[in-house]
């Protein structure tokens, strides 16, 4: 546990009580990570949106009025018991750190100057066993949980909500950082819950082994957290989603451990793995996760691919992923997104192209790659589009984690920008796509900031796709109000339009009025009788998921 | 649905109420399947046995005692008003022919002369609705319901368990027997959950689709079935298990009805699909399924391979699935079955292999089948493997559904034939193979009745693969107690080396012994509380799954 603990130290935390890099309170990632608005960008805004691209200044977090904890001492001393000294704080930083997660109206709320609500104290257990006792005190003291990993979440799953209790902890799975279990032969693994995405890899890369899983929040997110969320990663095509990888699963909940999974498959009654997955800590505590891997691939290619448009687009990954021929990667931007990378293709180095981008990569053995790379490329081919080499492809990649900053830089400069997600069958894509554009564009425009709205599909499955939006609009007076009410016309447009209400980001507080929509009364009750037998003071995670 | 059901009238059954053929009372499938044991296997069976091979007299079902319906004319007359008098059987043959499923031992319990054990009525709802309204008349009675689809469950699972009730009815869903919602762009089909293999396929191939899921019950199984279950067919390494096909449920349970299932992936919480695929009936009846589907294949090539020993092909099998090179098909037989096989050769017209035998078919496109043909052959040559050629690999295809009808043969020649099946991950796979072959021999053994276990791998993962047993001893006095020692003894052995109770085969009543040892203690509160949610009264499916 040492050793590990100080591979992953952080020089940018140095203070920090347990080593690994946290994300800055009021934005995205580290601050190395930061970067002004390129000058092309800034001439695009002052075009399309009447703004400077003037930077506003940030406060320091040490200014930032916080609301006093509400643990009594014997409550500090209870925890502490359990956790040691060391591994509980009351830090005024620990607690800002984890005060929620990185949606947009979670970064615009931590610019107001009112005192930010943070949970009363931040807990480290070392293990399964003290999570456990941790959500057993919890349980007895009426002290809510929101387990915390690696705090990305953009649906407020992370929100401190009290409930109907007094105080609320994080519970910060950090210390849960090693690998176990091993199993080359079979490609299974055996990982902490608090490994990041980046440490986990560093570990498996040790056994020649890789998970494959990069979601966008890559860098900062946990196995934990991608296991709780449902998390599907940019290599799904090739590697499945989060859930898909799922072997076994050891979890804490405040009634007791449960460990799940015996085999590959298996026909032994519901499968309750997939109660915990998605779970996003209401019922529990994802503490352990046994992953398929598989060998560190031999070789990459890259193709990059132009169509005319997204309906071309579409089918063509289509009659791909049903062939059965899926690249590790396929990706397709429609015509709005694919003209932004154009228009910063100074700024990322890209080939400028029109019409839609698509974007392919094979990873594996270099026959594999070279069978599978032929027939998807026999296939894009007949289906309308045409190879631009590798060179996008690779530009793709190495820029694919730099999103979240850009939102940063985006917002200090007066600008609203926002992604949401969802999924339909391939028949119902472009229906789905139009409603939710219009509902998106529609509530802006009305609010008096029209906005650009550009979308992708990055998850394919033999029966449909996920679609991704990116909305760019002005910031009205109030941008939190503003967004509010595209996203609630965007979830109403999801639901009308027959798509899920999120295919990756999870539900949090933010997803959770459209989950009746989703599973209906009775699999409400269905979810409400689980969290019962588990949770039976209901102290997870109050005020997530569940209605 | 007048159309539908007269499509699939059967003439081997003109007398039945509801059009379709079910099987015979005391053994598999159809009078036209039940064939004389061949003068080979005779032969052998003298030989390792001491058994003549001659076939005892069966009775006829007319001649059959069984215990009177319990239930009260007030009862017959609120269920018929739910489903009309026509659809309300108290008939003795339709009683007797849902008296149970398919198991070695349900099949030896009915050769006994004491009376049988049977529902008290037979049930055949039209649609949803009456499915529901009886499940909330059962409820309001106290009348236990067992769903009911093809009969083919061989654990249990149809029992005509009561409870703590005074009766029980058979809720036959073959009457729910239509395709609805076709969708060829996103290759999905909502089928009724009575439409049994055969059908399925027949109306899926107006279409131009197919489903791909061949289980050796395919000709009698249902679709709501193969969902409760979660099945897996023989051509699972290309279309994926049937809980994998599974897009949609819809499910009639006494608290209400669900409708599960708005995307082809989602991250909106828990799926709770995957609670009523695998719920045997104990949570409510699943009504219509929407599945993924396929083009009937454009080409399909045969491969058979030989392999010098089981651990050599269970490797390549295995270098050829992580790869991400999988056939559609993809079996491999022991040395004993292979043995089994050869000897059998005059029977089934196949050339003699010694070692091994692999089965691979690879379906789809031409260009998808010589791409992946080529690949997977590479693979299984570098990895010792010999290829045979076609032949073997179409014998296998021809005589696959023939397994059940030698068995009922078996057994009438005073021989015990019975399957089980289990999976584990590639690391485990020989030591659990070892263990279980030893408690199956060492118990037959002791109880003076040496016996031949086969094994073969049909069902492959990236991280492991199914075992599946077919054990042949001779029947002792009690036969019945002799494979209950000596399933108890497997299933023991199973449990301590890590497998799984069951791949495919399902819980029942029969491996609801294991069941805490499947999911834990927390694991089982977490079912009940679930069926407690949707089951309020307890009537479904009694004695079933949860333990």
């Amino acid at each position: 546990m040492v050793d590990t603990r100080a591979a992953s130290t952080s020089t940018e935390n140095p203070g920090e009580p347990h080593a690994r890099a946290s994300m800055v309170w009021d934005a995205w990632g580290s601050p190395s990570g930061h970067k002004p608005l390129p000058e092309q960008i800034r001439g695009l805004l002052a075009q399309a949106f009447g703004v400077s691209g003037e930077s506003a200044t940030r406060r320091d977090e040490g200014d930032v009025p916080l609301r006093a904890s509400a643990l009594s001492p014997e409550q500090q001393a209870g925890l502490g018991a359990v956790v040691g000294a060391d591994n509980i704080s009351l830090d005024h930083r620990d607690r800002l750190r984890h005060a929620g997660g990185k949606s947009t109206p979670d970064l615009l709320r931590r610019r107001e100057t009112a005192p930010q609500d943070a949970p009363d104290a931040v807990l480290f257990p070392a293990d399964h066993d003290e999570v456990l006792a941790l959500l057993e005190y919890c349980g007895a003291s009426g002290i809510a949980v929101v387990p915390f990993g690696g705090g990305t979440s953009v649906v407020g799953g992370l929100d401190p909500a009290r409930g109907v209790f007094a105080a609320v902890i994080a519970l910060d799975l950090r210390r849960l950082d090693s690998i176990t279990e091993v199993d080359p032969i079979s490609g299974t693994v055996t990982l902490g819950a608090g490994l990041t995405g980046p440490r986990a890899e560093e570990l498996l890369a040790e056994h020649g082994l890789s998970l494959g899983h990069y979601p966008q929040s890559f860098e900062y997110a946990t196995i934990g957290g991608f296991a709780a969320t449902r998390s599907s990663g940019q290599a799904s095509a090739g590697y499945g989603r989060f859930d898909d990888m799922i072997q076994r699963l050891r979890i804490a909940t405040p009634a007791g451990s449960l460990d799940l999974g015996r085999a590959p498959a298996s026909a032994a009654g519901p499968d309750l793995r997939e109660l915990f997955s998605g779970s996003e800590g209401t019922l529990g505590i994802i503490t352990a996760v046994t992953l398929r891997v598989h060998p560190v691939p031999e070789t990459t290619a890259y193709q990059a691919w132009s169509f005319p448009d997204f309906a071309t687009g579409a089918n063509a990954l289509r009659t791909v992923i049903q062939a059965g021929a899926a690249p590790t990667v396929m990706r397709l931007s429609d015509e709005a997104e694919t003209g932004l990378n154009l228009a910063r293709a100074g700024d990322i180095g890209g080939a400028p192209v029109g019409g839609c981008l698509a974007v392919t990569t094979f990873e594996g053995t270099a026959a594999h790659v070279a069978h599978r790379g032929t027939e998807a490329a026999e296939l894009l081919t007949a289906a309308g589009g045409t190879a631009l080499g590798e060179n996008p492809a690779r530009e793709w990649e190495h820029g694919r984690f730099a999103a979240p900053y850009l939102r940063d830089a985006l917002l200090d400069a007066g600008i609203l920008c926002e992604t949401l997600e969802t999924a339909t069958a391939w028949s119902n894509l472009a229906n789905l796509k139009a409603k939710v554009t219009a509902a998106l564009t529609d509530s802006l425009t009305a609010q008096g900031t029209p906005a650009l709205v550009m979308c992708h599909i990055s998850h394919t499955y033999p029966t449909g796709a996920s679609l991704y939006f990116t909305i760019v609009a002005k910031q009205a007076q109030d941008p939190i109000a503003q967004w509010a009410k595209a996203k609630h016309a965007a979830g109403d447009a999801i639901v009308a339009a027959g798509g899920t209400i999120t295919h990756h980001h999870a539900v949090g507080a933010d997803h959770r009025p459209w989950m009746t929509d989703e599973i209906g009364d009775l699999g409400v009750q269905v979810l409400r009788a689980v969290k019962n037998a588990v949770d039976p003071a209901g102290i997870m995670n109050p005020g997530k998921l569940i209605p």
